[in-house]
């Protein structure tokens, strides 16, 4: 918690660094970032851009550095298990300027999840291994911890055990006012609406509109969500283009088709 | 095509920029990463880094020119409808220094398509607007096409118009040999054969392998890809994998679990 006055306005945002070959070659469809930007809203705080990387330290650590610096948090997900492609706590550790060394605390957790599991080998042992100065981040799904050092954050790759790890941080992180969105849908082209969405979202300051056609059931419509962290503008906002939709003669499906 | 003798080693990368504030946002999983580096694969190009980046000129800005620069390709998907928040074309005009101008076929193809759909309004014709110097990718799906300029590719963002675009770029990229792949799938835990692993990539060069974990029916298991250009080099590593793990005494399924 800062020292200072707090600010209501502020908006702390957050980037995600995702790191591993078996996205970028289409192997594996990603399923953390929607995780990571649905919960990261609920803490009031903004996703603000994602990179994937491959699994090759240089990227993992320009990527680290550049977006570290202009968030309020990093989270990287992927890497952080037991073998050789494993490399996100050494690029990590080489972008921030400290060593790597094994956590006692990670180290007791290990033995303790593998005393029953075939004891601590060296790729086990490899799951202990943090960047000089990290706290853990509790996993209770398999045992070897996520890493916090600064405000960056190294969670799994495997999506149930992130969303364990985002399930400890709950209410850990400073964040500001909730972005909160509402959503419309209509039978009705986008590209017969656009004047509509320019003109309310400029009359309504803070409040974003985002439009997404769909082609369902032979005729075209979209959803129109409108986002603001401030909700009476948001009301406004949304009053407007269920207005301006209902002046076309078209119906307005509250909640999205 | 190159005009100099051709390098059979080369290999070929594109980048890809996700524009949209749904993505961030948590509220629409992407599916155009996957089914862009599926694509780039069998063209013989690597997807080498993803960006996704809110509806906001400077972002898109900042990402179009880093990985233009450095990549053979580089994708835009999302921002080039009708409405507000669609400002890839601004944005990568202004990346570009380039002008902003309505492009005659594409407004000839738009005229055309909405003949019998309401004609073309304001927000139509939009969907005509290009860098000065782009050529047209077609969109055999809703009209409006794709946009190429150099070595940048834009696409929609709506997923089977992003497919049925691709489709028309197929065989008009050059690339070079497609990066093959081998999974095995076994019941041990991928910390058990973390050295395995290592000394299989090591002995096996330009080759590369990726440990996949998972927990299921009570268990943990991993399916391992092996992946390389060289057909001869994955076969040798892939039987490296299959021998180490069966010394183990453990049961290797082709093609995974």
């Amino acid at each position: 918690m800062p020292d200072g006055p707090p600010d209501p306005g502020r908006i702390w945002t957050a980037a995600l660094v995702v790191i591993g070959d078996e996205i970028l070659s289409g192997r594996t469809h990603d399923k953390n970032i929607a995780q990571v930007a649905s919960w990261l809203g609920v803490q009031g705080i903004r996703l603000a851009e994602v990179r994937i990387v491959p699994d090759v330290e240089d990227a993992i650590i320009e990527a680290v550095n550049a977006l570290r610096a202009r968030n309020d948090y990093l989270f990287t997900t992927g890497g952080i298990g037991p073998t050789h492609d494993d490399i996100t706590v050494d690029a990590v550790a080489r972008a921030l300027g400290v060593d790597v060394e094994i956590n006692p605390r990670a180290r007791a957790i290990l033995e303790s999840y593998y005393a029953t599991r075939g004891g601590l080998n060296e790729g086990r042992l490899r799951m202990a291994r943090a960047p000089a100065g990290s706290e853990l981040i509790e996993n209770r799904m398999s045992g070897a911890p996520g890493l916090k050092i600064g405000n960056v954050f190294l969670m799994a790759g495997v999506p149930h055990i992130t969303a364990g790890m985002l399930h400890a941080l709950t209410g850990t992180l400073e964040g500001g006012l909730p972005l909160l969105s509402e959503q419309v849908g209509c039978w009705v082209a986008e590209s017969e609406v656009a004047d509509l969405l320019r003109t309310a979202e400029k009359n309504h300051a803070g409040c974003q509109i985002g439009s997404y056609p769909f082609f369902r059931e032979g005729r075209v419509g979209a959803n129109f969500v409108v986002r603001s962290t401030d909700a009476g503008a948001l009301a406004a906002c949304l009053s407007d283009v269920v207005a301006g939709l209902e002046a076309m003669g078209r119906e307005v499906t509250p909640g999205g088709i």
